[in-house]
């Protein structure tokens, strides 16, 4: 039987700041990204949001950001790999210790907004942060763009990892993601990107852009939590990978 | 033989912004006090400070404090004893994060300074703090002040507990320090400290501020490493506790 | 004719958070407090905020508070009245610099959240308050609760005074507020809300939560924006005032 | 009589950091780049600092910097022009409130770090700060790289500029700086830099990296206060000055 993982960014509030529908949305996704207080969260977020993934069977991962609270992490900042190092293993560490408190085993790392897109381009970025994830639990797993250069780095230093995909975005032919604003950036029909990840998963093929179909290989799909129509997508996306025979499962029973 | 561990409060320095003569204290202490980002120290810091611990063989402690960095958590913030928690969780898993990629194991917690002298005083606040360390790891040692709430807490909770006591600090007939200001708060004599501290391991007496001898016990003494004259001043004591058949060991192997 | 301001607590989002109907409510109120960068609002929500306000004739006042983000600054912090005047100052000084680029003159301060209510109780603190804000500029109006140390303090040091009631709150016979969990410290019907509003602005009278009346002054009511039926409030409150013959004019106006 | 200014960037302590040496470099500058509390400085730090600065009758200007307190400002940030300018105008109000609680001006603003780098070659970004600058006060004086595009950008919008050169630093044929780490980055010599720093000031010409004289215009040099030795050049390079008949003078007898 063919399996999948459904991730989401949560754990997004912090302090008096409520973002997301987190209570919503744990219950239908199998793998949570829960962000670590440099980008977004905070240490009761991150307690309350640990504490609702183990109620609902959602794994838990950590989401590294840059020191950019005001940015929410989204802007590109020109740090040093060794600087990258220090803050993903901050991070994973403080998150972790929230795990531990549950009794459960953090299960993946995923780094959120402009790490993610600096490290995807970057293979010495990229090798900080998966020697920073090794050294602190080399079980933990590495949610990355399929084809980014986190792969790769993943891949030299010896970390388990899983591909990501988006319902909502288009492909190039090279298996990119269409740039945001470029016409076919973003899938908004919901029918469509519903049909377009159960291809993905069942066939490992998904039309590009220029209507040409390329191979992908997806170990997760990334959903949103971010409004009441994100949620529902969700729940649908979720029904229907089922109804066609897919299993949603966590990372850990992927890799 | 007689034990006894000297712990400093240690990485304290954060971005460009230097702090404490590090290097040279760390060689002559047994127990390291690391700030986890909050009120002092930051990722790259962190991992400087553990790396230097490993290196001359001092055990690592978490120091946890208020997230005040412009007040160095100097300052009382009127948390709740969840936020208490939370953040003590938090900075222990950052803390003990940068202890696993170089292979060795968190020793302690020791809260800084306003959440230490609040926890204090405060029984309510000390119950979370000690649940905080607990439920990351029941065999983390809780080094606070002889005689304080904390220590209470700790035993309550069934926490191990480690006494600290001041060279530097003159104490009440309760066993209390007596307030910065107050006459006697201050033992400026290097040589009398040292010999008070000496008495304090061989019989567990020191003469409280009024004259009185009082019994007192110490697992820990606390030494400062913020200038040549401080970092002078550890060697010195150190020098003194060994000629005197004290021998010099972290608290793990006090406790 | 008798006037009244109507103030609200208002931009106080940050970078991606999003928090309270600005838009919806500066339309409806004399008076904006304006959030600087510290408990809450960032640097282009304080630009779009007294855009906003010059818009729509709202008067632009600073909200000063503690650095304290994660905590929204509602959280005591035990300062010193220099560093309580430093902050003032930052913050007065920042969001002016706003309002001289868009060609309007800062009205009055209010302090947020633990400030507000620690400057009440402290003469010592609402000095330096006052202090740092007639530095800046004598002519600001500081809006403090009626009867509270804010209050005396700036008599004694000569700056503008503005005293606010809220439409939503209890009040004991000594013109305090009654305590928060207290029977009788939430006015909650909106109807006796209104009406007790209209009557302190035209009798000075209030029906204390023991049911005797007491003489009470108000220059402005403080009002929410934080929810649709708080905007609903604001409206409702608004136009009752007037249809009583009750002008809505801000503090300048007034003082 | 020839004039020229000395700047040197000051006010970066924070908190318990302490960062150069203000009081002993202040006395011998005529323009202080005042740091703002988002890279370096905090409210009470600023405060002591523009005291300092009025009883050395040193002319205070404005350092403003990302908000990257733990990168110290130095790291590039992708902001848009819009965050710049916003960034810009509340540190620069900021500071300004300390000068009005003093009674003195504000003179001049001098972008820090990653910022000044940045803007230096990008005009949009260089647009959009002196458009922050000239939006709070038209006769603030930028004080930037000659050549760069900051000077281009307040040209175009009408801002007042100075020049700055640095003592210690080599340029190319095209008056730009020669970079860190390439060979004749830095001028180690101190009498060297002393005697090219008046020739600029004299002639208007430097020797280039490649032994070719090029016209260069200094309205300041930028010394450093960051170490006695630095304190020293301070001191020597202001009386070599004087006595080759050069008067020292803030920016605003300059431009």
């Amino acid at each position: 039987m063919k399996k999948i993982d459904l991730n989401s960014d949560l754990g997004e509030s912090f302090g008096a700041y409520k973002m997301g529908l987190d209570e919503e949305v744990i219950p239908f996704v199998t793998s949570a990204n829960v962000a670590c207080g440099y980008h977004a969260g905070d240490p009761l977020v991150m307690a309350k949001t640990v504490k609702l993934c183990k109620k609902f069977n959602a794994a838990v991962g950590a989401h590294p950001g840059f020191p950019d609270l005001i940015g929410f992490g989204r802007r590109n900042i020109d740090v040093t790999p060794a600087e990258a190092e220090a803050y993903v293993k901050y991070q994973i560490g403080a998150l972790a210790a929230f795990c531990k408190a549950e009794g459960i085993k953090l299960q993946h790392v995923k780094p959120h907004g402009a790490l993610y897109n600096m490290a995807g381009k970057d293979l010495e970025l990229s090798r900080a942060v998966c020697k920073g994830i090794k050294e602190i639990d080399p079980s933990l797993i590495l949610l990355g763009l399929s084809g980014s250069k986190m792969i790769e780095a993943a891949a030299e230093i010896g970390l388990p990892v899983a591909l990501e995909v988006f319902a909502d975005r288009g492909y190039e032919e090279d298996g990119s993601l269409v740039k945001r604003g470029k016409p076919g950036s973003m899938i908004e029909d919901e029918g469509e990107a519903i049909r377009r990840v159960i291809r993905i998963v069942k066939e490992g093929k998904v039309a590009a852009v220029t209507g040409k179909d390329i191979s992908i290989r997806a170990d997760s799909v990334c959903v949103h939590g971010d409004g009441p129509k994100a949620v529902e997508f969700v729940r649908k996306i979720g029904a229907a990978l089922k109804e066609n025979g897919i299993q949603l499962a966590p990372l850990s029973e992927i890799i």
